[in-house]
């Protein structure tokens, strides 16, 4: 692998993919939970983020930013961004773009997210190291606050490249701190590129399976179909404080009762349905030992395998909690935060990554909102998945075997290779 | 009331205590909640201690600090502190200690604490008035961090003084970003005092009542009998964090199913049982809207007439949620944080209180903690309370009437003067 910074393997060999990775496998490791406090635009955000320009530049990449926090890196001829476009969508001349994103919810897993970029890296790498420099834009992305765990908003950096979510809604979203988006960023959020989106003929994100259906299948990586639609809602439960000491039992309105209804109903009706439903996110006021709260926001993440049954989730969870909220002399409010529609991944697209991975290659749908979902409703899109085998997802316990991750690396290349020469 | 700084009505009249307690209303209110953020060391309890020297020292009052952060002024013979003890405790000439504290919970009420130290001042003014410097000692302290909502320990400054709190445990206790209380406090606590408590013969703390029974009553103020013994426990349910998106309900082991069965079994088990039990407080990890939590810890504060009652609602809360954790997959730990065992104040301090009041003066028991709960067990120990037309307490809706507030000043004032007269 003459193309690889440093030499060594080739990335689609377990040793090679190993030898990539050890490099950022400590950066924002937390010592104690052995997960990664890995927020967006954070100290250790900005070391990957080194990294991987560091590592561009010596594959003789042209690295670009889009003014939203997401960073690209090129290959090949012009992609565009600055009028030169090189192709359009679907136009066989259009780039080839790879990538996933850097940051992780607090105390997750290494895999999700670094993973799509390093892979891509190296399947560059691999492909450079083949036929030289592509004959079309070949590009890797690394998208900003994917998890949404700093400012809230899952898919920040693809929403504000697409325009899904306005650069004035997002400058103003802020972290617990208080720092708001725009200050994070260093400046307001430049909002949609259509020009850069515009040049790509098609997306492809690889990401760690969160789930275990490629382990029971045995097989090593696997093919998106589509995103489930899903949602999260803020449901907002109010009382009246009081002290927990002296205040009577019935003269209370405990907010934290409805809440805690909420969350078994939210249990019940996703079990009922076969979909996912859960109330990981709590904030009381005044959280106090000794105090009645005043009021509980607890945040509903829900997703199904269609939208009337997501919907109907909602609604009933919503009816029967405010039966309880009545019952318990409290108020409740359910807000929708975010909504992501069902997503197709482009049935061309997957008609090819079939053939260039081979039949065998299992085709399953995600329940977990990524970048390509948003860039799904712009361009060609699809995922790759890499077994986990402990299926865990979103903690330190999420894994995957060196030897699958470089099964993936070679898909990537493979697809690459298979798409350059369309 | 020539003896008051400012000059005015006495504090036993409604306009009297109104124009003192003008003078800190505002310190440390939140204008959005309408409660007080005055938290122990904080910079407005600082400034409630900088009006309380000044108020002391123009009524011709010593000051004294115990090196644990509780404050003391003295009016008489010297109360001692310094080996030169005026009597010990039931001596007749001991000295007659009033007071409360100031810190208050998160958005909560202004006048439980500084209600008793307010009223304790006007009180002792009212008695310089009618007859000059008192033969015993007259005191009225300000006890440090008693609601325990910043350092975790209740009644902190009034355990330190009576050796019921190691002073390198509470050195080491850290507020939420990480102070140390020996560095709020500016240096290690000096602990135990026995020569200063020595010299005490009664200590007596008015505070606003936390319910609605005087109300009920048509009392404007009532006469406490005894503290219900309470505890503080901490509820820990370790679950596997994992993605709320992706996991299967049923591969999941979700903490926050468990706490929310805990919430719903610790209501319905105080209730059995006539008890007074809550679940304020939480801290979940990782508290993201898309990961089902590690872990969920929840606090229970309960509290009932008796001892046998109040073990056995913990004991049966810790039985039937450790059943619902083996059904989630989570595990369960409950730890004791606190114990205050039931206080009954001194009958002869009670007694006299009623005969200096009046026997149509209602005689009822509080189940709150209080630093008259601490020292009940090392000198004679009475309370007073002030009727409270909503009930609410720990809370902005906490109330107290003008007139009602110098009924207690009234009675502070002819509790002194019978007792003096003793």
């Amino acid at each position: 692998m003459s193309g690889a910074p440093g030499g060594g393997d080739t990335g689609g060999t377990a040793a090679g993919f190993r030898a990539a990775w050890d490099e950022i496998a400590p950066v924002g490791r937390d010592p104690g939970s052995g997960g990664y406090l890995r927020y967006g635009f954070s100290e250790p955000v900005r070391r990957l983020e080194e990294w991987f320009r560091d590592r561009v530049q010596r594959m003789g990449g042209r690295l670009e930013t889009d003014g939203n926090g997401n960073l690209f890196a090129w290959w090949g001829p012009d992609a565009g961004g600055n009028g030169q476009r090189a192709g359009r969508s679907g136009d066989a001349a259009g780039g080839l773009l790879l990538g996933s994103h850097f940051d992780s919810v607090p105390h997750g897993g290494g895999y999700d997210g670094p993973l799509g970029i390093v892979s891509a890296l190296l399947a560059v790498t691999d492909l450079l190291d083949r036929g030289g420099p592509p004959r079309r834009p070949v590009g890797v992305a690394a998208f900003a606050e994917e998890e949404g765990a700093r400012f809230g908003v899952p898919c920040l950096g693809s929403r504000l490249l697409t325009g899904d979510i306005a650069p004035e809604r997002a400058a103003a979203l802020t972290d617990p701190d208080g720092v708001t988006f725009e200050a994070a960023l260093g400046g307001p959020p430049a909002g949609a590129r259509p020009e850069l989106l515009a040049g790509l003929a098609a997306f492809v994100e690889l990401h760690v399976e969160q789930g275990r259906a490629l382990a029971e299948l045995a097989a090593p990586i696997g093919i998106g179909s589509g995103i489930w639609p899903h949602g999260r809602w803020r449901l907002e439960l109010t009382g009246e404080a009081n002290h927990a000491g002296t205040t009577r039992m019935a003269d209370r309105r405990d907010p934290m009762l409805t809440f805690a209804f909420a969350v078994l109903a939210v249990n019940k009706e996703a079990r009922l349905r076969g979909a996912h439903a859960t109330v990981g996110r709590v904030r009381v006021e005044p959280n106090a030992t000794n105090a009645v709260p005043s009021r509980v926001a607890g945040w509903l993440d829900a997703r199904a395998a269609d939208r009337h049954v997501l919907d109907a989730l909602v609604e009933t969870v919503h009816r029967k909690v405010a039966e309880r909220a009545d019952r318990d002399g409290t108020t409740v409010t359910l807000t929708p935060e975010s909504a992501s529609p069902a997503v197709d991944f482009d049935a061309d697209l997957v008609g090819r990554l079939r053939r260039a991975l081979g039949d065998d290659v299992p085709v399953l749908p995600t329940a977990a909102g990524h970048d390509a979902g948003i860039l799904a409703a712009h361009l060609p899109t699809a995922m790759l998945f890499v077994r986990n085998p402990t299926g865990v997802s979103h903690s330190p316990a999420e894994s995957a075997a060196d030897a699958d991750c470089a099964a993936g690396v070679q898909a990537l290349t493979d697809l690459l290779t298979a798409l350059a020469c369309d």
